[in-house]
């Protein structure tokens, strides 16, 4: 097992990575201060490790809700049943909540934990690659709105996050796929040498190996930790994290929730980020091609849907959150491991990356 | 004008507290951060003080939204009004919430500027006594659920709160004398000094005398400020401003939200408090009798509504944020100016309270 430390101070707390982590007793359960707790997960995640879940918990007395499975549900409304357990069940304020699933069930139990009664503790136990390598980590908790994803939301630190990467091996081959965009990403805004890595062991990843599996959720959490340490609430630095999600967030609404999986909206929306810094002269057309080759190798998509037009691309970018002051604000790459922030992008420059369709970074 | 401080580190922040503020032209506009604002207000408010706010924010753009008034409208439901103006005017992350109105529009908005993209800046303009001395300083905010009373919301606090005495000349009498029982809770916690002032000068505070009120306005705020510094989230000292309001909230559910204000239905609490405390042996007979003739001078009920049972009361209780390892918490007095938090309390004694109606205190 490997334990990697998110340091924010008093809100600091602990990630663990391993094989069979759910099977081991006394890890969870310390992390649980009353006698209560509530696990929240849905119908695909719970046949297969809600009872781990409850037996790791010990003697906490356990009440569960099981929710959907996918992107919408994530609404105001599902929360609302959240509250609705909490409150019928008589929840006091030192309840946690157990987050036993993916990125959707993550975010909204952290926000429903950040929000019921003001705030009680929760414990990620993320079953997905991409939760384990990216949501599960930095406190970002919400849920969607009709005209934006994660648009309403909290950060809200847990008390710990348990990635057993053993999970993994339940997860669908596309969802599995989808996670290893979130994990390509770390490489290319800053850690050359894991994208070199990466490159040398996609295909392993992709098939499951899970040695590779486990030392990629470690290496992307550390990154991330340092990340969301040096910036908690995304005043500057941690902007980078969100590399290829301007995009990916417009192709995710355009083709409503779920049918693009948002790993790979991000996976298409980092080829769109590689053709716009090409374009910019900031990267070479070979270093975007590169980046362009790891994803397709991962299996994922590198081309946008055709049906979205500039005009879409457009209206939808000027809801996201990283508007600042009417400009959108992209993050881009000055190499490969180099991502940069930067708004006021030229238009004409982004109208050519919008409409490349197959031909991104073919330039 | 007087300006106080809340310490609260880097969420540190003013109030201020005078006659004609709102007129007042660079109080408020330079605590707008940004170019655009979002005005929270309510129906009958907004006639009255709606231009006033407008004008005082000069060059920054202005959107405007106009609930309904009342505590029934303090739901996820209108959250999401809020949520759906701000994303139909694209307000960025950068935007401000000035909530204008009492503890309801206080409450809601300041929870939908916690939540609004993970947090945007909002300011507390609180046109009501209640809202004045309590509600809008603090940071606690949030939203009634029909199971209990601010079971969802968020500690967040405001960039300034600013409490113009002079619109409470415009206050229904029935919300002043209401906003009263706030202001007399401040000293029966740890002020008798300054509940020997109230007992002086109760006559012209509801005769609405300005400068008694100023007065009591800021009393109040210092002492709700030292209060909240000393424990932001609520760990100890401060559910001593729940004096009264573990009963108060019961009454307010059990009659309807709106049906009895918040301020009457704490005040019966307060006096529930201070019979439960003499059958304690905790204060004499002639204290809580002394509470009660000034909540009674201040125009406010005394006696709870005769048609709440026992069992209906035990059963609210139960659901209060209060509640820890299953035992009611409950704020009563050792002494005028000298409340303490208890829980384990007799359950026969807390059955006399609650059966007492017009005899309480008259022990």
């Amino acid at each position: 097992m490997i334990t990697l430390e998110v340091s924010l101070g008093e809100r600091a707390y602990p990630i663990f990575i391993g094989q069979g982590l759910l099977a081991q007793t006394n890890l969870l359960r310390p992390f649980v201060k009353g006698r209560r707790a509530l696990i929240v997960t849905n119908e695909v995640v719970a046949p297969l490790y809600l009872g781990a879940v409850r037996e790791a918990l010990g003697d906490v007395q356990c009440d569960t809700l099981i929710l959907p499975d996918g992107e919408h549900t994530k609404t105001l409304q599902t929360l609302s049943l959240i509250y609705d357990k909490l409150l019928a069940e008589r929840h006091e304020r030192s309840t946690t909540l157990v987050a036993l699933g993916g990125g959707v069930i993550g975010d909204i139990t952290g926000f429903a934990a950040a929000t019921y009664q003001r705030g009680v503790n929760f414990i990620q136990v993320p079953t997905t690659l991409l939760s384990q390598v990216d949501s599960s980590v930095g406190g970002k908790t919400g849920v969607n709105h009709p005209l934006g994803k994660n648009m309403i939301g909290a950060f809200y630190q847990p008390q710990c996050v348990i990635a057993d990467t053993q999970v993994l091996q339940s997860l669908p081959f596309r969802e599995l796929k989808a996670g290893l965009a979130e994990v390509i990403k770390y490489g290319l805004i800053d850690n050359l040498p894991f994208f070199e890595w990466l490159e040398a062991n996609v295909d392993g990843l992709v098939a499951g190996e899970q040695t590779l599996l486990a030392e990629a959720v470690k290496v992307s959490c550390q990154d991330k930790a340092r990340i969301v340490a040096a910036d908690e609430k995304e005043g500057g630095v941690r902007a980078l994290l969100n590399l290829g999600h301007t995009f990916g967030h417009a192709i995710e609404n355009a083709m409503g929730y779920g049918t693009w999986l948002h790993g790979e909206a991000v996976a298409a929306g980092m080829v769109m980020a590689a053709d716009l810094s090409v374009r910019l002269g900031w990267i070479s057309s070979a270093e975007a091609r590169r980046a362009k080759a790891l994803l397709q190798r991962a299996g994922l998509p590198v081309v946008p849907p055709a049906e979205i037009s500039v005009a879409d691309y457009m209206r939808l970018m000027a809801f996201d959150k990283k508007v600042v002051g009417g400009k959108i604000r992209f993050i881009l790459m000055r190499g490969l491991g180099q991502a940069v922030i930067e708004s006021g992008i030229d238009a004409a420059l982004l109208e050519q990356t919008l409409e490349a369709k197959e031909q991104l970074c073919e330039i």
